[in-house]
């Protein structure tokens, strides 16, 4: 039913969807919204594309003039380009790196929080210091914990992104206007605890859309949504419960708030995306770039009254697990319409088999079960994932098997270089069915990690249009607000 | 020996690269390149710029700030942008019908050739023949035969791209000025001869260097390398012969004979990155992506000499391989000195390995027998491709086993859905080879087909910057030579 009123939505989406190109931006910009999507290369734009296609078609092929069509991010910001995305130390980056030459147009070495590479101890001014010192007002806000990497390059300087207490801290010290999306990871470390510092400095603490909807504008707020996942971060937008906040409304409170004569900066991170693809699932992958997408559209409808001084900047810190939009067993046929059948992200599926795993009552204890006699397990898969086992080939079948078999015996090799190529380290069972399903839909994942492939940017000024490096986003940020070597 | 001549030579490119940005193009064209990388994504353009790299840092990695050579398309191009390649039947494309998109700015189904996906009688005017009326020169230039998909759907109109013969005898036909590289697929049938059509035309035909370099410029001619592989192509960039003409070649003499006072337009199409990326063999993509790069520069270089009349466009039709620079098993390294090692194509090795097979007298035909055994044969694999056998994993030289195997005792198991997803339509040994030196180098392929994922476009002139459909290309050039609505 869930899925039903979900697909539904998307498809309201999608007839209402516009998509009036936004005018370029012909002047100096005074309010700034950065939308990074984590992990989202241009397969993971454009499965997300395709996908939207094929909810209106109803197949991803049959012959049509037009196949994909465009978010809001591709079809609304008239300029385009790609970025590379090495650190440092390596051609493929982490998050910490990335988003520091984002945030700083520094590089650095992967891990290390708007630092220098060499000691480790220089800050590096970031393009959202130097917005606030300019006197506009500064947002945070990410669909993953607020001392991840990606919304801390922005406020915290660190040796390290594991010192989540540290940059946690530093909330308090950034006077910052707004923080927005998900928790702490290590909100109490040696008596010391985040929230009350942060408290002490002034912000009010604020954890439902009823409460921020009620804070005024000007009034400094940390909003940390009530229901949160493990990892301390907003759900999957596949497993979300429509109450519960959306990246988007943290993006619509956040105009709400920052909104001011002298402008703002606004930072806005699709911060799971990154998080699905390294456990290559492609359609949980899909609902995030879209939840992102809503996102970027509250921005553009700011931009739309506010031309020639909206600058709108779409872009990723690196693409993750190596997403093509093409397999080997598929050859040239793509049939998205499989994955509709999913119905919770891997997450979840992983949740319920650890469950079952935990239950000695459960059918799998006996050595020589196997998944064929599994009913259960053949009804939760095909819920999950709507694959069906009867329907499978012999190969699949023995995948599945396989899969089972280290999930549920504990088989699982740890040390196999094999074992790791097919799970990487994920619950062999879900990966399994994530990898089945996207290949039968005729995606392809060469990673668990991230890669380095070029990464998207979307814009409304030209400044952002070409092929060039990722430092240089936030100087061509500076450049158009005014202040041109503001990061030099 | 070659290697090492090759080697020096591409150092020598390294440090001659300049790489002024052209300058933005402000008027009309009178002079056009659209340069096709059959096959280029972003990951193929983006792996060989890191391989240059590589070669001079003498390894991937290693601190510094700068990591990514840029090619002359990437970085003296000022305008970037992405395009859409799905057809008029699936989200997939063949090279025919992203080439009817590029050539004529109208979908059509794959395998068809500049006409009407309904009826394909119908023939689109080509962009090509629109230039030709407005009485510019035109030449069509490639690396792979002359009646190939890429190349015939700017003359030609044909309901299969297998009509090679039929595509051949419409050169003649075309009236246009200059066709240089591979030669024909289907020169002779039914008793008529595309040759002797194209000589009664007025065409002149040759096929050295030094021939071609004597015609004079306003003589119609038809330039087919002397030196051509059993597909009617020029050599892999990797297995070239120095004294043999490169696509590098073919588009200087393509300058010469067509610049006049009227202008002209050259199509130049880097063929075999796409063969190569079927086979997934990275290093033979990363070595034609560079030949096709030092076509570009020839372009860039009569561009600098005619400011603001020059339009110059790199594009692909779309990707091939599934290529990602990144794989499972080696996470966030990356190490592309490894690809330095390899002197052949994987056509080259097949061909050799092939030989042995054929060669009664080896070892291989004792049904004992085995790679770690055959001596002959390791040497072979560590000269091609610089895989020492000894210090690979035990998983890896499974894997190399079980490709031997394949090959040289016939064990394939053509119909094995699991056969095809580790080899495709290969030679066993080949592509387990390149698939275990990509891997290791940090390259993954997903596909022995084409991809979805949208491809790059750059130029020297704003219209090509954007996230657009590939059917834009063509139409935007028609704008840019002062002939807007010549295709609608």
């Amino acid at each position: 039913m869930k899925q039903i009123i979900y697909s539904i939505c998307i498809l309201l989406f999608v007839a209402n969807a516009s998509f009036a190109q936004l005018q370029p931006l012909d002047g100096t910009a005074k309010y700034v919204f950065l939308f990074i999507g984590d992990g989202m290369g241009f397969a993971q734009v454009h499965s997300a594309e395709a996908y939207l296609d094929t909810l209106e078609q109803g197949t991803t092929e049959g012959p049509r003039d037009v196949r994909a069509n465009k978010l809001a991010m591709t079809a609304e910001l008239p300029f385009a380009g790609a970025i590379s995305t090495y650190d440092y130390g390596v051609l493929i980056t982490d998050s910490a790196s990335a988003g520091t030459a984002l945030a700083c147009g520094k590089k650095t070495y992967s891990g290390v929080v708007s630092v220098d590479p060499q000691t480790k101890t220089i800050p590096y001014k970031t393009i959202a210091e130097v917005a606030k010192e300019h006197g506009m007002r500064v947002g945070i806000v990410t669909s993953v914990s607020i001392d991840h990497a990606t919304p801390a390059v922005f406020y915290a300087h660190s040796a390290s992104r594991n010192d989540y207490h540290g940059i946690g801290m530093q909330i308090a010290a950034s006077g910052f206007d707004y923080f927005g999306g998900g928790g702490l990871l290590q909100q109490i470390k040696n008596g010391e605890d985040t929230i009350v510092a942060v408290q002490n400095a002034g912000y009010q603490v604020v954890t439902t859309h009823q409460d921020l909807a009620a804070v005024a504008p000007g009034q400094k707020v940390l909003a940390i949504n009530s229901i949160l996942d493990g990892s301390k971060a907003l759900s999957y937008e596949i497993d979300r419960d429509v109450n519960d906040m959306s990246l988007a409304d943290f993006t619509s409170e956040g105009i709400r708030l920052l909104d001011n004569p002298n402008g703002f900066f606004m930072m806005v991170e699709g911060g799971k995306i990154d998080w699905t693809c390294h456990a290559n699932d492609g359609r949980t992958s899909i609902d995030d770039v879209l939840a992102f997408d809503n996102a970027v559209m509250k921005a553009l409808d700011f931009a739309m009254l506010h031309p020639n001084e909206t600058l709108v900047i779409v872009t990723a810190d690196h693409e993750t697990g190596g997403l093509t939009q093409g397999w080997a067993g598929t050859k040239y046929a793509s049939a998205y319409e499989k994955m509709q059948g999913q119905t919770m992200s891997y997450l979840s599926f992983t949740d319920f088999v650890k469950g079952i795993a935990a239950d000695s009552n459960k059918f799998w204890l006996d050595p020589n079960s196997n998944l064929v006699d599994d009913t259960d397990m053949l009804a939760a898969i095909e819920n999950a994932f709507g694959l069906v086992y009867s329907q499978l080939t012999d190969f699949q079948k023995k995948q599945l098997e396989d899969g089972y078999d280290r999930s549920m015996k504990g088989s699982r090799i740890v040390s196999s270089e094999e074992d790791y190529l097919l799970y990487g380290g994920y619950d062999a069972l879900t990966v399994t069915c994530t990898h089945i399903l996207n290949n039968l839909a005729g995606l392809g994942w060469t990673s668990y990690s991230h890669t380095a492939i070029p990464v998207p940017v979307f814009s409304n000024d030209a400044r952002f249009n070409g092929y060039y490096d990722n430092t240089m986003i936030p100087h061509k940020i500076a450049d158009s607000i005014g202040l041109s070597g503001a990061l030099d």
